[in-house]
């Protein structure tokens, strides 16, 4: 039956595809946690379980999106990164970034239970998450993001492990560690957590030193002497922004994607190490599988 | 401290902000809920179940989010409508849809088992939403957005009650059902369930048959018999797209709708009548609380 | 012959088009005007010729695009007013936009003799024209632009003419005149010249005081006294967005405008009867051509 | 003076900044000038003055704007190139493009004189332009652009060029040659063009068969023999999006552009040679000055 009369509506909807052969980054973040952590009683300055739920929710985002190439969680948030070459949804930007927000937030939902065994969620008070899209038109841009991410982690972890210390084992209140370490630099930080409170910063977990870095594993590769500096950008000669892979050869890198574990690590990817060694993360060609996988 | 090298990468977002004064109208819809049915077994051709879980978790979108005038929902898609004078967020676009749709999907998942308490969620196989904004500028597009879902639920509905009857109760295969209902028109449809089958369409249930409508329920207005066809369009004058109305009046306004109850009904929103006894949904101008509410 | 290899590169074109239903404004800008006045010796407060020059390149743009229905001139700016029903390229943005300031150029670098007969053009200091569209939703906003750019036009005309009289009539250097001027308001400057000059800003020109408005010249209507202040919104209900008009029909309309004739105005467009008189501009529909025209 | 009551309407301009560090491509084409070339009486299938008027126009565009890198003209059309790294306009859609088209336009016009001494413009039939931009994300996208028009016009001018020998000199009708022609490949075409009127293509002027490319004129580089192919993308490591010159530098990199000669050549883009030894275009770093220039 026709529906001739109304349709004319759908002529509103405005396209959003993604420009090509851009980095497409998803980063999503929790939706008022600074209550919500108060509410749940989130230990500070960090709660282990709080981010091992987030790192289980972005493994199943990983799982189900075999064409994400690597994503990286801190504190409340989380970027999910697709290669130039991801054609996902033609490429619509509500379309990505809904999906992912919302399956997401659907495991960390579901998995509540399984890390807060004893604190349930209490509604209307549920955890939500807000997303945005952001296009990274080359290698550089991309890593300079993630770096900026993982800067990010450091800054505010140092900061907050210092802040609470001083609070929790210092006694002090709130305000005065505020104003004690306005404008500081780290190596006061560092200080006051040594000399004050026995604390070797370095000596903290990596999970909260660093972050969380999710990526499928296959057999890493020895790094060689004498990589070129523009090796990174190679990727961009074979796939200059259109589909030069048939459906068929697709859906097979996607299978062979979906059999790869995605791992959880907490590691620095700053530095060029962490690129050179997984290349199948930039290049978005599927690596070899561990033999013993 | 500062992380300067690395946040130029800030410079890639790109703003998102709505036109102003327009109706906002974001809908989600189920992600591969075809499959999804057939895994928790649902109803057909309509999920009594299905579609109260769909309800309960869109009655706590609008009651999180004060600014929603009117959601309908049909079938496993919902439509949520914001005022042309909503500044929620700065009326960006990702984080009004993100934040519906995590909001919705965080309820629906989390109340699966009051709606479904025999069939328990099977991860990683779990329910969830897309979603996107379009914005109408008048409120004749924005009705006839309302009216062309509110058809659209009849059409399918119509054809999904005469399939299903004539696959579950006469026995026909899919194929031949299908093949036998290619292209009648309604009157052909409502003949087979009452020829052959006794069913009068007319008796089914209006959830089924006209979907969801939620809104804010205060006292309903006597409809003037000589009511202007011009009057949906008077909000227009009062605010014309800037933000006339005062921070606090407008936490003043906030407060007001929270008060009043959100209900579910299943009505005709495509007659004048619907809007023309409730004001203000069109006028965004809270009316009475019923007394005995 | 095939092109293949490189036209993927087609595929970052990225779609424009306008929301629909919406008013479309383009408006036009000298660029580096304030030196291309001193170069070419314009007159100062206002410069009669560049005026005329102004409104004649306007015209010209009115009589090829018989879509637009108003515009509205004041200094090195011009507004170009499409009607919400406009179809014209589709409304791409940048097509709309491009062809208005192209046109508009063309014809104001050709005309340029005629303005200015004994100050030839000095290449490459050649006069060009930057532009925009922006979009309105309702009449009302639609008007308010209009409004805004007339007041901009009085505001901005009040204070050329009483600083150059300052200057020129009275001797004063810039920045005293500019000193004395600061943060005064309105009748201030009008003291300023009718008590120290004998000027009545009153009797200035209207060219300089309001402007000009271009539109094509129908049968004036009368006004009616009870005249509904919904009116304005009528036309939304018969062109809701869609295109209601077969491609004939919009044929012949454009026919019709092209033999109205584009009229040059100097008239308040902010109060309710330029637009009552002229009910086509706002309806678009074309009026009765005038008897003896 | 305030003007606040309808200042309001400037909040629904959208900002329209183009992605940093892409590319950007300014393609501006002749409006209509299939009619315009028969009014004008164009020579058939190249008319050397209306290549020769355009080539002068696109000229002063590049004077005008020392920003741009290189410009590629063929027909009516002509494609001006930004840098990444350019931060002109804050790198706006609408400026950009309307600079150019209205630059280029009020150039055409004054000059056309110049070159069509005989064929004085009849207004109001005068000719203009429209344009958009397009991004690019990478360098190879940039120049598989380039490659792309330079295809073009190699395709378009070989069957121009024979279509019109065989109406011209072979007293076909237009409907016979096209009817000939459909389909065939370029060698079908090179033949007909030798066979039966002794004319070898590659005789023709490189101005019809390459199109005109424009470009700041340094000392040209010899080109190593062992070019690694990445070599091209060096630049992004240095210009990663952010402005990382100082606004005085960009200021005296512009002078130094403007004081290279704008040249015009007709010569093959698509193969390397021609970027690798004018590395200046890609790179954005002004070259050496020729010695005697």
């Amino acid at each position: 039956m026709a529906n001739s009369r109304f349709e004319y509506v759908k002529l509103f909807e405005q396209p959003d595809v993604l420009l090509p052969n851009t980095w497409i980054v998803v980063r999503i973040d929790g939706r008022g946690f600074h209550k919500l952590s108060d509410r749940y009683a989130f230990a500070k300055p960090n709660d282990r379980r709080a981010l091992d739920l987030m790192n289980a929710a972005a493994v199943e985002v990983m799982k189900e999106l075999p064409d994400l190439c690597i994503a990286y969680g801190v504190s409340d948030e989380y970027s999910f990164v697709f290669h130039p070459s991801c054609q996902l949804f033609e490429r619509r930007d509500a379309k990505l970034v809904t999906t992912i927000v919302s399956t997401f937030t659907a495991h960390y939902i579901h998995q509540w239970g399984t890390y807060f065994p004893d604190t349930p969620l209490q509604p209307p008070y549920l955890p939500s998450f807000d997303g945005r899209a952001v296009i990274y038109p080359t290698t550089r841009n991309l890593r300079d993001y993630m770096s900026w991410r993982q800067v990010d982690c450091h800054i505010n972890n140092l900061y907050n492990t210092t802040f609470w210390t001083m609070v929790l084992q210092g006694g002090m209140s709130n305000t005065d560690a505020e104003q004690e370490l306005k404008g500081t630099i780290s190596s006061v930080k560092n200080e006051i957590l040594f000399k004050r409170f026995g604390i070797n910063y370095n000596n903290e977990l990596d999970i909260y030193k660093k972050g969380s870095v999710l990526y499928r594993q296959y057999q890493l590769e020895e790094v060689k002497p004498k990589q070129s500096s523009t090796d990174p950008y190679a990727e961009e000669e074979a796939a200059p922004g259109q589909e030069t892979t048939s459906r068929s050869q697709q859906d097979k890198i996607r299978k062979l994607r979906r059999k790869a574990q995605v791992v959880v690590d907490h590691i620095d990817i700053i530095k060029d190490e962490f690129w050179e060694r997984r290349p199948w993360i930039l290049s978005n060609k599927p690596g070899k599988l561990p033999a013993e996988a």
